[in-house]
């Protein structure tokens, strides 16, 4: 046996031992196929071992080449620098706000994602999450539960989808998919992106403020930058009024938290459909508490089919770099 | 005062007396929009009166000459047998099922119902619904509620809508529109009818079976007639298969509920999205504890605008009717 540690190959070794793959938290698409990545790496579990992270690390810090994570385990910047010999991030997310990119660019260590494996997926659940929320489906299976249905003739009235006014915040993959959906339903749709699509149909507001106050809901899906932190504030809530309603399957801190729990107990917006938090898996409790609300555990993209073709692409983007292939879906990294 | 009690019109009286419209039990549109109808028409409240239903109709059979009804006050041969002098039955439903047709046919009393007014909800939130049950969204807000999202690890994974078969029972107003909706959605669609329909680009399939056997969902979206009653059987169940979910967003009548019950119960379907039952508002408590079905209390027409428009065609038949002009929304009765 003669490993060559400078290689990411080695077809005459036991491929497992050298194909290393750390794991600090299991990303849910490996807890399910996990089979499918133990049978391919050899992975390194810091998260079932009774050393303390650091620890681990250390222990394995001269050879642990790939990273494999997502949203719940954060790669910072200390994680890199107890990793001297990382040169791949693998993430089984779109999103990559959770790692520190500009830590990765200066080391030039690689970052794939998982591409648009869950584009249909997210997309379908915003629109099944704004057509909850306007058609108080989730509100209604509590009241018909309850058992109330058959001792109350209250009849709360839902709101129209056709001919409302939807802003798409961040028209990209996820973003375009929302808008084809939207329009099938007779929605009025506009957006705002960093930059006008002049190749879509969709009405072109050039910022945030000015895309609320022309909706009657926001739909967010842009990606969590800089830039996109709390954007969606007090400010823009007022703009979009008390019947607006708001969608968020991006992540969480693109609103600002507290005031939107503000403005949801206040009625001073109309409604949300949440999938994500910004210090998830924690809610605020005063949400638990409204009926024009629907929460989600951060699911939207969340389905057998999905998860198994994520799987392969994060195999596959492992495959790739161990045996010195192109990456399959590798995240542009220039700031 | 000159009543001319075989005329509808009669001008030179107080319109709002001779113009009397009976109501057994108010359907949700009248009751919500009650001052646009008491403005214009003397109201009969059989609801309302100290009287027994069958002394109040007595004491009004020789003048009323019209009824404004829903699904929640059937009018039965009995009822119509009460009122000699009626004329026009007015419902605030699309369907006719809760009034005797054959009676009304064989008395030419006309039936008007709301035509188009609420299919454009109706569709959409069959699609909700069914968005619903495959991606989990009612049962995921139950678990975030409970508190259980920052305590269990717990990933059950939905079901992708894109690349299902959906199979429409009934591709009329509403389900050509629950099509256009989930084709959107990358779905699969296809359809039974009473006949094929040459126009759509949908797959059809000339009976209920072949349907549920080519089918991974199936929406139902027909009317109740002799035909339709029970038509999604054990049998219908068992060729949809173990993974199959079925949506009712038409009559609870159409799915025989206690097959339906016990292929929920015993896993033989995967899943039900229900507007509709068929003997409301009682719905089988059996279904309260299963996380794998949606439960609404009949109100996928209930928004604002489909209320205010239905209420004005109401109006509008019943104006039309007290001054001898044609009806707007006339349903066929022919047997």
């Amino acid at each position: 046996m003669d490993p060559k540690p400078q290689d990411h190959q080695s077809p005459s070794s036991t491929p497992s031992e050298l194909r290393q793959v750390l794991v600090l938290r299991p990303p849910p698409v490996f807890a399910v196929h996990e089979q499918d990545f133990s049978s391919k790496f050899h992975i390194l579990k810091a998260y079932d071992s009774p050393l303390p992270t650091h620890d681990f690390l250390q222990a394995h810090a001269q050879s642990v080449k790939a990273v494999l994570c997502s949203g719940i385990g954060p790669i910072t910047a200390e994680v890199i620098h107890n990793l001297p010999a990382l040169e791949l991030v693998v993430t089984a997310s779109t999103g990559v706000n959770h790692i520190d990119m500009a830590e990765c660019r200066r080391r030039g260590i690689t970052v794939t994602n998982t591409g648009d494996v869950f584009s249909d997926d997210v997309a379908d659940a915003a629109v099944g999450l704004l057509i909850d929320v306007m058609r108080r489906i989730t509100s209604g299976d509590r009241f018909v539960r309850s058992g109330r249905w058959a001792t109350s003739g209250e009849y709360t009235l839902g709101s129209k989808l056709a001919c409302k006014r939807v802003g798409i915040v961040g028209l990209g993959n996820i973003g375009s998919r929302v808008a084809t959906r939207l329009k099938a339903m007779g929605c009025l749709v506009s957006y705002t992106s960093r930059q006008e699509k002049h190749t879509t149909p969709f009405t072109f507001y050039p910022n945030i403020l000015q895309l609320a106050f022309n909706s009657d809901a926001l739909v967010i899906c842009c990606a969590l930058t800089n830039e996109t932190r709390h954007i969606i504030n007090n400010k823009v809530m007022m703009a979009l009024g008390k019947k607006g309603i708001i969608v968020n399957i991006a992540r969480g801190a693109i609103i600002n938290e507290v005031e939107l729990v503000k403005c949801l107990v206040e009625g001073e917006i109309g409604g949300a459909g949440l999938d994500v938090f910004e210090n998830e898996p924690n809610v605020p409790k005063e949400l638990f508490e409204l009926d024009n609300v629907v929460l989600l555990p951060h699911r939207t993209a969340f389905t057998q089919e999905s998860f198994y073709n994520a799987a392969q692409i994060l195999i596959g983007n492992l495959e790739a770099f161990f045996t010195n292939k192109p990456l399959l879906t590798l995240v542009a990294n220039e700031f």
